[in-house]
């Protein structure tokens, strides 16, 4: 998806986002992964109050009025959809969200945001902010495995594809396809990080990650500059055996499909990550008991 | 490091392992990584009884009197090094073993292999064996990190580094380094898995594992064909960065050396895997309280 800038509407969002749907059902599309925050800029870019953000790029209801066009389009068109947005809670609470819409356009599965990157603080003498932390609350609801139209599906954003935990804890739960939407800039505001380490490293995180956990992954970003704002883009649909079938090469808006055979990963879940023989959890337990890093064990 | 064949003595390998070490340090090396089972031919491929295999290729003592020569080239060079081999106790247990030994030619850290790929039974069918799970247990020592010449050094052995949780292990131990010996036969006798995805597989898994973790992987394998059954070979030393920085490319005795910076990993370690900030264990819970693969959690 091209950029989302700050004067767009979402009309003008859900059109583009409609429009795709339209395109990959032509081309035989049965689901369709859109990214993160996919209804409006990427504003944790900018530093603002907490009450302005919600009014200006929250969602309080889903569907709502103005996106409801998308999911009209899936039940129409009998095509399922990822999608994330922001959320305001009836209790205030803000979280970075996303669903899975099935091929009659209900919401049949939800995920709030576990790996939140970037900073509370304001960093005024950084080239833009990276505000998930002021803006969202750590998400509550664990990583999930939906059963959409027939497939075990389970849902991440952004952020979390690059910790191995969440497609672990997704393909215990037998998951056949992890999908996910995401924006990373191509700067990076902490530190000089070479520009082409932010799409390797995501690519290789998504290749190895589908390879062992035998699962297909489905990542759609959002790309170009949004507002001057330059992202990596790079959507990609990576197959269990680690291997990149798909991926984006534009900076606007592209649909790019691919034939994902849910029974390649039969072998790899039967021999080589067949977890019931081989995993050993027993020596694992740093993994839940530690949340930083620490001295050797003894 | 090239085959080893079933008519090869313990002598004639060490001093192959010894010639390596001393082009390794002419090269400046301070660590040298040495494969899995490197005294002897990977046996795991040929049906035997466990006494004939704890006859002909199982190590009572670590140093012992064939193996010498190398913890002697190690002190006198001032060069550590971390090998792989089989392990037989006192009491009579078997483990695939590999030890780290320091610039002094001490033996700092042992580990025991963990995930045993492979089967018990005999498959006359197949075109050979891989019987890790009848000639070994399931290591007890667990993934450690030890310190060797200043360095916080994981080890690991061959199919763990297929396994995600073998690095989150060792890098919530402040790991900067990991090593690895493996063998890994082209052919794949479970299915007929395409040869050059159990090269890719392997890449990956050491690159994004590098990363997710911010540490250095070094990986040596045996290469080449042992009495005709071929290895992938490619090892490869890979940065905190997720980048390959350098591989084996013949089929043979070979030594490949990278100047590991360990600062590399710090900026990954300080932002984006700052684990105390961003790590989410209460989520991973699935991790330790499952071993297989269940239903999703409600």
């Amino acid at each position: 998806m091209g950029p989302v800038h700050l004067s767009d509407t979402r009309a003008q969002v859900v059109k583009r986002l409609v429009d795709m749907l339209r395109e990959a059902h032509s081309r035989g599309a049965r689901l369709v992964v859109f990214p993160e925050l996919a209804l409006t800029t990427f504003f944790p870019r900018y530093w603002m109050t907490e009450a302005e953000a919600v009014e200006r790029f929250f969602e309080k209801e889903m569907p709502n009025r103005q996106v409801q066009p998308l999911f009209d389009a899936a039940r129409e068109l009998g095509v399922g959809f990822y999608l994330g947005y922001a959320e305001i809670t009836a209790e205030g609470r803000r979280f970075n969200t996303s669903i899975m819409v099935d091929s009659s356009g209900a919401i049949v599965g939800k995920y709030r945001k576990i790996h939140l990157p970037g900073h509370a603080d304001h960093k005024p003498e950084a080239p833009f902010q990276h505000l998930e932390k002021k803006f969202f609350e750590v998400g509550d609801m664990g990583f999930r495995v939906y059963d959409v139209d027939g497939v075990k599906t389970g849902m991440c954003l952004c952020n979390d594809r690059r910790w191995p935990e969440t497609y672990r804890v997704l393909a215990l739960q037998s998951a056949e396809l992890v999908v996910l939407g995401y924006n990373t800039p191509s700067l990076n505001i902490h530190w000089n990080e070479p520009v082409h380490l932010r799409t390797s490293t995501h690519l290789i995180s998504l290749m190895a990650n589908a390879y062992q956990n035998a699962v297909w992954v489905a990542a759609a970003a959002k790309c170009g500059a949004e507002d001057g704002f330059h992202m990596i883009g790079s959507s990609a649909i990576v197959a269990p055996t680690g291997e990149l079938v798909a991926r984006s090469v534009t900076e606007d808006d592209e649909v790019v499909v691919a034939h994902a055979d849910l029974a390649i990963g039969d072998n790899f879940r039967e021999h080589v990550f067949n977890f019931a023989k081989h995993r050993a959890p027993e020596h694992y337990r740093l993994i839940v008991e530690r949340v930083g890093a620490g001295e050797p064990i003894a």
